[in-house]
Formats: structure tokens, sequence, C-alpha cells
């Protein structure tokens, strides 16, 4: 017997009996749940309540509402064993990187609780003549965030603690095949005072997205998922009209250079590109080698320790790596494994075949490693989204960056090296929003923001960080001048000056 | 014999032999010259000259880039005669008003004047162990401006230059119908040191546009203009995968509560609905008088005022009003009019029947202004764009903030009131992005950011001011570890927190 | 049987066997314990412990020094109803007073855990060809409190959560009078996993206080107190090289233009006059009323209130006011009302002779108002710091600012009127660093910054808030240019520019 | 006949016949005219010239007194070979070094170009329940700047545009012995706009300094000059209750690591050690080799380049060198070259015996080099201010270090390497306030502060840059609430929370 996730509207967990989807335990294979299915009503509910608590919620000063923050923060913390086994159970990811993720997550919220400092306007004296002048952020209303499967925890927090704290109300639309961490998080935000309809969540799937797209009442969405949707969801929101940031795929690049600290690089690779079984969009997908002698060395050195990994339940935290997400996600990747091999790239390890005793029906690829990989093989060109390193090799740093800077994403990248000189220009020329040097998941902490560039993020802000309270925030600019009982002034009908 | 405008491509004045369109002097009716319609092929050589200018540009350091606005801010004013002169001709705006247009927009070269401390940006020291973070606002590459006729110079003054100092390069498409402007002070800003093919004009219609708006190239789009087509440019440019900001039309209401300084208020009211022949999207076209006792003031101080109103070509200093942009904006804005009568409302003064000596072929519609309008009412509804006030009556304060907030625009409003809680009420509850107390226009300063609400702009960035240097950057975070060569670190296969 | 309250040093409660003095519950009159004057040599070792805490500490990434912060409110929050009643008990502010002080401190609190967000540093790419530079802001290392006894509680929390927030540790002398408060704070701060040493505490008089100004290893002072000890203060610590800031006295005015909300107005000034018994350096002393009209009814008002007003013992929750800090202070609150009378002062209210019964003993003035007081009687000129309101009449707006900015302070003000030119002009002229309009007690939220004007501040930066954050910290600029190999530059004996 | 040096009092030259000073030309050891050394007569003009000037100053909205800053920027580049010719003949510096100090100023008017940005406030709205909050940095007044003969140029322009952007009116004191650069540049600020009476100029010596000190009109003091000098300034302003921020003296290192670019580096110390005769406060003294083999290699090629120096008079474009400001500070020069030998160093190149053919009694020193110096060598201590280079030798980074932090002074430093981790390291360790990677001046460009540790700078914000908004600028912060009529209010004797 299984148990069904529904939706949290206006404070309460909601069931609709309505169309349902199972959930899967990919560590095991097995049905561990079903999830509802969202029809336009119910989303439609879900935007109803957050716009029936907007305006009180609005006129709730910053430093109350940012109250709620500190409780939540502090709840999160003392439920994170919880949260992070329905993490692990419904995405397959290892209970310790859930724990990261979910680590990750509670410093956005203590970003969100600086937000009475966060929301400061600018304010001049004498624009003009006693005349002032200042800039309030005031929020949007009702906003939706979209979100995906692999950081189930983790980026529901990017998005709606600094859209709540910014005075907006919220409805989230988490991945329907990992829900039940989002749905946890909210009902301990409700527990932390929030007021009721502040944060919604609804389970669904396109029919849910396109009832969030399509409404007057949702004033801006925020998304993070792969491309073509990415792209799809900004097209949306525009044609609709709204405010929109949606954040898509990647095939982030490392690059090794000749006097890199290669033991640290090689221990860096290998958390970076099979950790969470390198379903991250910031994973390392293509390492980049400068000459061939490194090459060798980091192939052989990658080779020996993916040996030592070891791969099983996500549940069982002995283990490094655990399964994808989902069949056809196992069987994608596998088809990507073959397809390189055919078209011509060594394979130096193959995951293809591996096999959890106990745990034969869950969806397990083993670490992938190919090397002298070509542009043109779609291993190189694809974001897989699984196990799977391609080693690439040039001849010196400028290849390198022209390589990255030809590829269509450009969300993180990293270099290895000791010198100064080659990090600098490496970060100054490559275009990539988010880049490491000899840190091989740049992702910016918490009060800086998170994007990147070319087709890994539509619209103009970032997620989360100061971005998302721009994002989250409307500009309102004020000029105040007060008659003088004592002045008349004269007609003007030039522009005023 | 009239002269053919042209466009602006790798710092050369470029004729084409294109299409072409005539340029009226709508002061006269008469043609005062015509206008290329740039192709494809032109649009595309403009959008290539600014992507080979770009790599140079770019690396240019910031303060290197300001000193060619300080050299351009002393040529605008050495020859701000001359360009006030083809303002007036071509738009048809008072010589005075044009000089107002232009301080606007100088103002706006003054601010980017501070870029290398504008494009600061966000430094994190020991963001973890021995971890550095910081985030840098780098350019974008090509953008684009496209701008409207109803302020030939400033509005382009709004984009380009803080464009081009935050180290992009850009092809700005002015209005068609008043292009010379644009065009004389892109060649002022060549004059003053900016290197060939940072600023590139183009003249045309809906081709250069969408080649704009379609073009790889192009990073990001900057419009203003009316809402449909603001709206239109947000889609495209979103459908392209584009970063961009939308200004659309307006309907400005001011609110006179029954305690104003009712001669300030009239006096501002005449200047703001009445200046610039009332194309300006920043006009107040609605007047909401708070009871029925301030109404009859108003309506009867407003009648006096107009009869005294001198209207007449724009070149002759000593008028107050110009003509309409073209003719057929001139029968657009009588036939509101007209329809204005026939809807109910009362007409006080009837502008259509104006005849100016020595112009009659001009554009001309005299002051009109109407009473007891209707909220259904057309001349209510829609943005008119022509020297058309009207008077809505209503109770209280809440109603006149209400009637406000139903309507589709919510570009700018302001108040008239000597009490603070009034002005203070009002600003919070009003729906509208630029608010003035006892300002009738309330344009921010150029340090400021200008931007509307609902309708009135697609986007979530502002133009001008602190909003413009951050929607022509891209945010880069790098974040940073050295390897010091005694340590060695673990494996981590976690998500790093 | 009293209890001794001795020093808190590298994480430990520490007694010395010193010079003691007592403390008294000043709602009885009665000793209710003692404490400890530091020597020489436990200021010294107090000093020694906080710079041994330092490198450590310094080095703990913000992010992770926030932590401490964020547990710290939820225990001072738990913890409230305890430290309230040390408060009350030693300084005999009425516990729900003692309850709004803490709730002020614990906003400090909030504030702090901002830091990683506040610390963030300017970065500038391309300060010149490939050259960076940036800015961070780092410790001091050991800094120095020195608090008074009217805000036991809160004014320390001013001071250290910012202090080691930025990296530095701390040595706090809080007031010997009412000492306990501060103490259990620090205790809950080890609680909250402050590393040992990172906080000490030492009571004590000039002893203490002359050796932290002396000693070479303290950076910076605040201080918070009576203007000649702050600018004693101020000259020593500049003396010995340090930077300091010192906030000293008030004489904060209040001004009753004749349209004011009388009733708000009235109720306003009690509890800004004669809350905590007039002993707050924001505390309204003087009432200044545009003309007499408003002047006698103000009068009458205030009579009227007075009349009501519970005065008693400060643990007694019921009670609206409490007694003064010790007997000397009520003999010289006492004092001034005696020359009040004498100067030719109309005593409308006299406190000098009341009784509460049961605690006859107890250090009481009841609330006192002056009427038709002249700018030159001592009650004017002087800070009383007890409950004494005089109230000065003038003929406009423009004779109470001339009045205001000739008095030596300039620490809080405000304004009560509903019209708006008259607020902003006020708040315009006058030399007051903390002005309220119609809000009586203008204490600067948490995320601004407190300070006064005049001979109510020495130093250039505010207490709390984005100045503590820059006072406590030193800019450190880099910049930064690799070299690369290929390149060989030029001898440059010029200035570079 | 040499021309008398007089004030600029209310935009006026202004001779008293006071007491007076010859000024020379060190280039020749002549006199080339003389200064009037101030009276306290004279001193307090200025002030109350500046005092007059301040009431309409402080109201002229910042963008207005932009303009200002505008016009004298284009002056300045105009006249600046004049302006030049006059440092180099009053100072002895060589004129392109001249250049590039005026270049230097004129990038500090340039920042305060961007006042009406620089002076924003910060703006909270429902700091509480429909209360607002903000802080404005309003102007102090007058104040004053001292400044030191080797920058006659740009220290004052580092000090008074910042300050009167700001809204302050200023009584700059140059030094005596090169007065007259910063004269002529006070008179093109008025032509330049500048209303009279906003910078005043007067010369002097300590009369004129103490009597600054004392005025109670001059309300904040900004000092560059010696070390013992600035220690008293700063105690003195603090004994008269003044805001001060006060630069003192240096002994700038550089650390040259075994990996450098030796060729740049030794480029880069050759002009960081010699230019301007080693009269900068962020001249390069003492060069610490890491490794015997570095050093060695460091002083063979400092001896070949110091070789090659070009040394003679200022006023000569061909020379690299040129004389020191008077005979006294040539014999004090002297003198420690012979200290330096005799307490034991090896001194590889001796300046002393220089001849200039035709300038042979110019105050010339030729570039000195010492090896093999030790931390107790007077050499070594002191700040030398003249063209003596002293190499340290040590063994290891934390060494030098190590050395550096021990030194009283804390002005500049750089390092020489490739390595990105050495230089984290040096930057984070060293405590030291301006530090250069490979960048042997790290003088913050102009959107940045100066300000070094330790005994480099007394008080708590750095010069020109944001610091410089700050420091002269006073926070007032507004809370605003505005009565609704049908709102009554509960008294509260509790301080708000």
């Amino acid at each position: 017997m299984t148990q069904t996730v529904g939706h949290f509207i206006g404070g309460e967990s909601v069931l609709t009996e309505g169309r349902t989807q199972p959930i899967y335990n990919p560590s095991t294979g097995q049905i561990c749940g079903e999830v509802e299915l969202a029809s336009v009503e119910t989303v439609e509910q879900a935007i109803a309540n957050a716009q029936a608590a907007y305006p009180a919620w609005r006129n709730t000063p910053p430093a109350k509402r940012a109250q709620v923050m500190f409780r939540f923060k502090m709840l999160l913390e003392q439920k994170s064993d919880e949260i992070c086994q329905a993490i692990s159970r419904e995405h397959g990811k290892v209970l310790h990187d859930a724990a990261g993720e979910l680590q990750r997550g509670i410093e956005n919220v203590e970003f969100a609780c600086g937000i009475p400092q966060l929301l400061k306007g600018e304010h001049s004296k004498n624009a003009g003549p006693a005349i002032d002048s200042w800039s309030e952020f005031q929020p949007l209303g009702v906003v939706a965030g979209i979100t995906p499967f692999n950081f189930p925890a983790m980026v529901p927090l990017w998005m709606w603690p600094a859209a709540i704290m910014c005075g907006n109300t919220f409805v989230l639309k988490p991945s329907e095949r990992d829900p039940s961490s989002a749905l946890m998080i909210a009902q301990l935000a409700v527990e932390a005072g929030l007021p009721k309809g502040v944060l919604n969540v609804v389970n669904g799937d396109k029919e849910a997205v396109d009832t969030l797209l399509q409404s007057p009442t949702v004033q801006a969405v925020s998304f993070v998922g792969s491309t073509p949707i990415a792209h799809y969801i900004y097209e949306q929101a525009a044609a609709h009209g709204k405010r929109c940031q949606a954040l898509g795929g990647a095939k982030n690049h490392s690059v090794l250079m000749p006097d890199a600290d290669l033991d640290n690089a090689v221990n860096a690779l290998m958390g970076a590109a099979y950790g969470s079984c390198g379903e991250r969009c910031m994973a390392i997908s293509v390492a980049v080698a400068v000459g061939d002698e490194i090459a060798d060395k980091l192939v052989a050195s990658l080779k020996d320790k993916i040996a030592g990994l070891k791969v099983g339940s996500g549940l069982d935290n002995s283990n490094e790596m655990g399964p994808l997400i989902t069949a056809q996600a196992r069987d994608r990747v596998k088809g990507y494994i073959d397809a390189g091999v055919e078209q011509g790239a060594e394979l130096v390890v193959d995951g293809r075949d591996i096999v959890v005793p106990g745990h034969e029906n869950g969806f397990y690829v083993g670490a992938t490693l190919f090397d002298k990989v070509t542009e043109n093989m779609t291993i190189y060109t694809d974001e897989i989204f699984g196990p799977v390193l391609v080693v690439v090799r040039v001849d010196n740093l400028q290849q390198a960056i022209d390589l990255i800077n030809r590829h269509e994403y450009g969300n993180g990248t990293c270099i290895f090296t000791r010198d100064g000189e080659a990090a600098r220009y490496f970060c100054d020329q490559i275009m990539v929003g988010m880049v490491g040097v000899n840190v091989p998941l740049p992702v910016p902490v918490s009060y800086h923001s998170f994007g990147g560039w070319k087709r890994s993020l539509f619209g103009d802000l970032s997620a989360y960080g100061p971005d998302a309270i721009r994002f989250y925030t409307r500009r309102k600019t004020i000029t105040q001048r007060w008659p003088s009982s004592g002045v008349r002034e004269g007609v003007t009908y030039s522009f005023p000056s």
C-alpha cells in the first residue's frame, strides 16, 4: 500500500482525487508512493489562496516577516534527518549528499533572514530644490516557482524564502518525481509561523505549469530545469507579459593545466563528475586536459579511483554514488555511452553493466569515463545528466577556452592551476557564469547569486542572493515636493530639467 | 529639394539607396527631408560592425571609457542649439521643450560618467576556508535599442551611454519620423573619442526591428514605445532567447485632494497635460478630483488658463504648445474627442478647430478639456497621446486609488495634497511605478531608474540609472581556492556545504 | 548575604577578590549584591584572552561565525524572562520596559546574522589594463566597549555582536551599577557556540576604563555615556592612536505644531518623557509648543495624564514608571527641580515628594512637569536624566528650530504635525542626528545606525547597523596584475596614471 | 625679484603683509618666491568666508553642484602644463611625474562628479507598521584639509572636491614649501563656477594649523603628512571634539619571491623606489628578497639600472629623477646613508656625492642602494623619504610577512610572484592597508579609498573614494509615521520594540 502525495494549499494538505502518477524509489526500482497531478482548478485554487494572503503579508513589516525565517531555519535543522530520508528515498542520492543539498538550502534561508537590510531603497535628498526622491522595492504579488527533480529540497529554497521575504506570496510546483521533501518543508514554514496561503505547493505536470504561465494573477515565474523547457517557459511567460528567470542545462568543463595539483584535481573531479550520479546542473562532465602528459596521468588516476567507488542505495550512507532518477534516465544514459563508443571515443571505464547486489532493479549506471572525446560527439555536445565524464585533449589554454566558448551552454566551469595569470586570463575570457579556480563545483554561496550564461539562463537576473531580491520586487520611485503656502510657481510647459 | 537621412555604421554616415520615407515638419505640415528604411542587410552590417568593435571596447578599462563620456557631455552642451533645432523641426515640440528633453538626456550621460564606481562587483573573503568569491558585472556583447518619436534625443540617451559604458557595443534604431537628432548625437560621440563601431544607428521600420530581434548576435533589446509593440518586442525577444526590457504606454492620473494648493496644481497640470502636445509617456491625461468643490474650481481654472495658451510652431520659442507629430496622429486625437462627446463627456474646451495663422497645414490640435468623464469612455481607457485632459470626479481618496489601480497602465501618477498621511497612503497603495507628491511629472532623476508597472513595462529591470547597469551586464561569479602544496584534500562526493 | 558579580574572561566566570562596590535594587533602596572592580591586571588578562582568541576567530568564515548568532538569538528569546528580571532588579525599570530593551538588543543580533552579506567588499575588474582591484573589510583585532547603566542589556548588544561578527574579539566593560544582565548574556553567547575568549566582560570603574584606553592591544573603543566622559574617552583614545566612537548626552526636544494630533502626541510624550524614569538618551525632556493655544492644551492634558501615572517597583509589571538608578541620581534630579522653581519656571506637577508605599527607601522621583521654561534655566540647558519634562513656548516653527539648533546636544528630536511641508522643512533644517515625524523616540531600527550630532557623538561613524560594520573593520585594498611571460614592461619613473 | 604667494579667501587672492618664508626651486637651490604664513586672523577670515558660503551651498542640489566639477575637470586638463610647471619648479619632481600626479588628482575630480549617486541614503519602507525610516548623509559645515609638500596638487584634490560635493565648504592649508599649484587649482574651481567662499586656501605653518584645529566652526580635519604630526593632529582634533582622519608615514616593503618575473620586478622597483626621489608615502623603500639566489640577482640588476638613471632638474623632462625638496632634506637623507654604513649595511650604490652639472646648488642625492640590511638599523626602521632602497634577505615568505608586520607602519606593500597561493596568503596575512600583487605602487584608484594600517593612519575612514563621502557627511536618520485621524494609539511607557 502506497501513500498519496497531494498538494499544500492555504496552509493545508489537500488531496483532490485527480490524476496520479507513481513515485519510485530509484535505489530499489520499487514504487514507493504516488503523486497527484494538479488540474487547472487545483492550481487556480492555489493561486487564489496566494492572492488572498497577499495584502496582509505585503503589509507585514519585513522585520516581522524575518522572524518566520529565523524559526524556519531552526526547524529545518531539527528535521533534517527526516527531510534527507525523503530526498534519498525518492531521488536516490546518498543521504550525506542529501544533507549537503539541504544545508545549501538552509543557507538560502539564512540569507533571507536579512531581508530588512536587503530591501533598502535608495534615497536622494534634494534631487531638485526642496524635492526628494527615493526608490522602494515593492513585492510583485503572487509569484510561481517550478523546480527540478535533482535538488528537490534546495532549488525550492533558492526561490520561495527570498520571494516571500520580499512580501510576495508563492505557488511552488516541485518535480512530480520526488515531491515529498518540498511538501515537508512547506509544512515546517507554517509551523514556523508563516501565515496560511503565503506559500502553496501544487504537484503536477504540464497542465499545472501551463496554468501558472497563463494565469493573469501570477506576476513572475522562476524556473530551473532543462534548456528546452527553460526556453519554453521564458517564451510563454513573456507572451503572457510576465517577468521570468529560467535556468536551463549545462555541460560544465574543467580545465587541467600542466601545473595543476593533480591529486587535488582528481579528487575534486571524482566528486564533481559522479556525485549525485552526475544529476547536477553544476556537475563537471568534461575534463579538458592541456597537453598529453597531464591527460595521461589524469585518465590513469581517474580509472584507479573509479575502481574503488562505492555505488549502491542512497539510503546506505556508506555509499558514494546512488542510482539515476528513473529507468528511462538510466536507459538514456546507457544510450549515450553506446553512442560514444560508436562515434569513436575511447571508453576507459564502462558503467553500463553494473549490478548492485540486493538492488538489482535499481536504476543504476556505474561511473563511466571516456578519453579522446571530440567536439562533434553526442557525449560531448549533449547534457547527459548521468555519471559520464569525458576527457578532451587540447594543446594549450587558448584552445581550451575557445572550445568552452563554442559550446551552447555556459553554466559552470573551472580551471586547475597554480598560476595567477592563467587563472585570471581564464576567468576573464570564459563565457560562463560561474567559474571555479581550483574549485570544481563553483556554486556561488547563498549571498551571491546563481546563474549561467548563454543557453543556461534566460532572463537578466540570476537565482537567489542579491539578484533574487531584485527579481522578486518592483521598483517604485517617488518624487516629492511639498507646497509652501507663500510660494507660487510659474507654469512650466517645458520638460523639467 | 530635401535631404536624405541615412544610417551611422562603423563610425561613418551611410546611405544605401534603399527604401525611403518622407520626414515632415509638423509645425508646417511640409516635407522637410526623407529617411532611409534599413534593409535586413543594412541592419546586419550595423550588427557586424558592433560585433567587430566589441572585443577591444570590452577590454578598455571603464575609467578610460568614461573619458569619452566626459567629453561627450561637453560637446552636447556646446551643440545643444543645433540639436534642439533638429528635434523641433522634425518633432514639432517647442524649442524650450526640446532643450528640456536634451538636458534630461545629458543627465544620463553624466550618470554614465560614473561607470567605474557603478560597475563594482561584490567580493567575499573567506566564503569558505581560504576560499574567496566575487561577482563581476561583465558586458553582454552587442545590444540594441529601439526608441520612439516623442523624445528623439532623450530616450536614446537613456540607453546607449549606459550600455556602452558597461562595455557593450550598440545598434540604435530611433524613430523614423524624427531621426536626425539621434544621428547628430551619435556623430558627437565619435568626435568625443568613441571608437568606430561601438555605436551604430540604423533608421528603419518593422524590417529593421525584426532583424534586430532575430539576430543571434544581439544579446539584449531595450524598447520604449506603445504597449502593443512593447509586448510584441518582449515576446519576440524572449522567443529568440534574449533579455529584454520593453516600456509601453501610459494613462497617468493626477489626484487633487481637497487640501491641495490649487494654484500650484493647476499650473503644474497645464504643463503636464499639454506640454509637448501631450505626446509624453509621463503626460498627465486624467485629473481625478476628490469632491465636487475642488472639481468645479479645477475645471474653471483650467478653462481660464487654456484660453491663454499660446499654440504654434515649435520653432518659435514664444509658443507654449506645438503640433502633433503627424496628420494621422492629429486625426486620431480628433476622433477621440468626437468619441468623448458621443459617449457623454462634458467637453469644456474643444481644441479640434484650432487654426494657427501662417501654419494652416501644421498638425495642430488645441488644448482640450473634458469634465465628468467616466471609466468606460474611450477617452478614459485609451492612451490618446494628444493634448486632451479628462477630469474624473470621485468622492474620496480610496475611490481615486481604486480607479487608478483598475487601469491597465501603471506608468506615472501624482497626488496634490498638503497632508503627509494622504501622500504616504497614496504612494503605498498605488500600483504605479513612478509617483509624484505635488510633482506632476515624476520622471526619476538620471541616477534613479525609470519604469512603470502593469502593462507599462515588460521585463524586470527599469530604464536608465542603476537598473540599466544591471540590465546591460551579465553577472559572473568566481570562486577561488589556491592549492597549498603541503595540503591534500579528501574526495568529496557530497554536495559541498 | 549578597552575591558577588565578577568578570567573564576566556569563557569562564572569574572572581578576583579585588575591590568591590555594592549593587542596589533601586526599587527598594536595598543592596542586592556587590560587583568586583577590575584591577589593571584583570583587564589585561581579559585583553590577553581576547588577543589569544583572535587569530582563529578571524580566520573562521563569516558564514560559520553567523551560526553562533542564529543560535544566540534563540537563546536570548528563551532566557528573556531571567534577563529582564536582572535588568529590572538592578536598574529599576519596569519589567515590560526591560523586555522592550532586550527586544531591541535582539534585533541587533538579527542584523549581525547577516554578516556574510554585510562584509562584502568592492571589486573592480580592469581598474587598469589587466589590473584588478578590490577592497576587503578586515577585522581590527581586539576592540573594547564601555556601556552605560541605563540600557544594561541593549547597549552592549549594539556593540559586540557586530564587532565579533566582523572577526574581532571583544572586551566589554558594562556599567558597574547593573552588571548582571551583560554577564548572563555573555554566558549565553558561549552556550550558543562562541569560542572562549572571543567575548570577555570586565566590571570596573575608571581604572578599568583607563587600562582599556591605554592598552596598545586594544584597537578601537566604542562608548556610550554622558558627554563629559564621552569627550574624555574620545580624546584619550586618540591620544593613544585608537579609533573611537563615543556617544554622549542629549536634551531631546519635541515640537508640537498647531495642527498636531494632540491626543496621540500627548500619549507619545508621556512614554517618551517618563518611560524608564527619563533615564534614556533618547528621552524627550523638552516639549516645544508652537503657539499658546496648543501649549495650554498640552500642559492641561499632560497634567491629567500624570495624575494617573502608576509609579512603583520595577519588578511589578503593572507599574508604568520605576525609580531612578541611585540615591545620588534622585537627589540630583530633585536639585534640578528646586533650581527650576528658583529660576522662575512654572512647576505644574511636582514629583519631589512622591512616596511609594512599601518601598519608602526606593530611589523615586515622581513625574514632574514645568511650563514656561526659558532657554537660560538649568532645567533647560542640562541633561537631567530624570522624569522631568519642560515646556517651552515659541511663536512659530522657525523659532523652534533655532532654539533646538542652539542647544549643545543634537541626539534626537521629533515634530508632531500633519503637514508634509512642515515635517520636511524641520527634518532638513534641524541639526540633530535622529529625527522623528510623529514618532517620539526615533531610535533607528537595527539595520540603520544610531548617532547624534554636535556634542552627542564624537567620531565619524554611528553605533550599530551599517556604520558599525565599517567601524569594526579596516579597509584593505588590493591591486593585482599577473605577469605574462611574453610581455616585458618598461620602467616607469612617473607616478602611474 | 620674487613673487609673493598669498591666500585665496572668499574667491579672491589675498595678501596680508604678514610673516613670509622663502620658496625654493630645489632643482637649482635658488629662491623662486616667497609665501605668506597666515596669522590666526587670516585663518579665521578664511573660516568665516567658508561659514558664510555654507548655507547656500548646502542647499544647492548635488546634481547642480556636480556641474562645477564637470567643468573643473576640463579646465584642469586645459591648464595642466602650467600647473605641472608650478609643481616641478617648487617641488623639484620631473615634469612627467608632475603630470602623473595631476592626472591622479583629476581622477578624484571625476569621482566627485558622481556625487548624486554617491550621496544616496538608505530607505526602509515599513520599518514598523506604516512607519518609514531613512538615512540621509548631510554635510558637516566647514571642514579643513592640511596637505604635504610631496604631492602639492594631488593630495588637496583627494580632499576638497569630495568634501564640497558633499555640500561642505572648505579651508585648505597646503604645504608652504610648494604652495602655488594648490592656489592655481583653487582659482580654476572658481572659474568653473564654484561660488566664492566654498573653497578657501591659506598658506601657513603651525599657527595656521592650530587655528584650524581649535576653531569651533571647523567640523572635521583631513591630514596627510608624517606620523608624528598626524598623531598630533588626530589628538588635537579629538581634544576639540572634531572628527579627523590623519594619514602618516610609511616604510613600504616589496617582497620578491623566487618565482618572480625579475625583469618586471626590477623595472617596477626602480620607479617605485627612486621616482619622485623617494618622496612618496607609497614609495618602496625596502626590498625583501626571499632566498639569496634572487637577492643576488636583484642587487646586481638594480646596480646596473641605477648606473643608467638620469638625475637632474625637474623642469627637464628627459630626466628620470629630480632633487629633494630642501637642503635640510638632502642633509637628513645623507645622514641616514652615513648611519647605514656605520651600522654595518652593505652600501652597493652611494648617491651622496652626486653632482648635477649646471645645478650644483640643487638639493640632489643620487639613487642609493643598500644590501644585507637588518631590522635594527635606522635605514630600516625610519622613513627616510629619499632615494634610498634597502634590501633585506629572508629565507621564506613567512619570515617576510613577520618582518613587515613587526614594523610600525602599514601603508603599502607588494609581492612579486606568479603563484596564486603565495599572493593570496600574503594579501591575507599582511597588516598593511594597500597591497600590490606584482604592482609596486598599489595606490587605489580614485573610486576606491586610500589608507594605511597601524601608525600610517589615525582614524577609521580612509582618504578619497567611498570613505571620503562617509567622512565628509553626517548621517541623519528620520523615522516617520503620519497620524490617521480615525486611529488613536494607546500610551506606551515601554521602550518600543
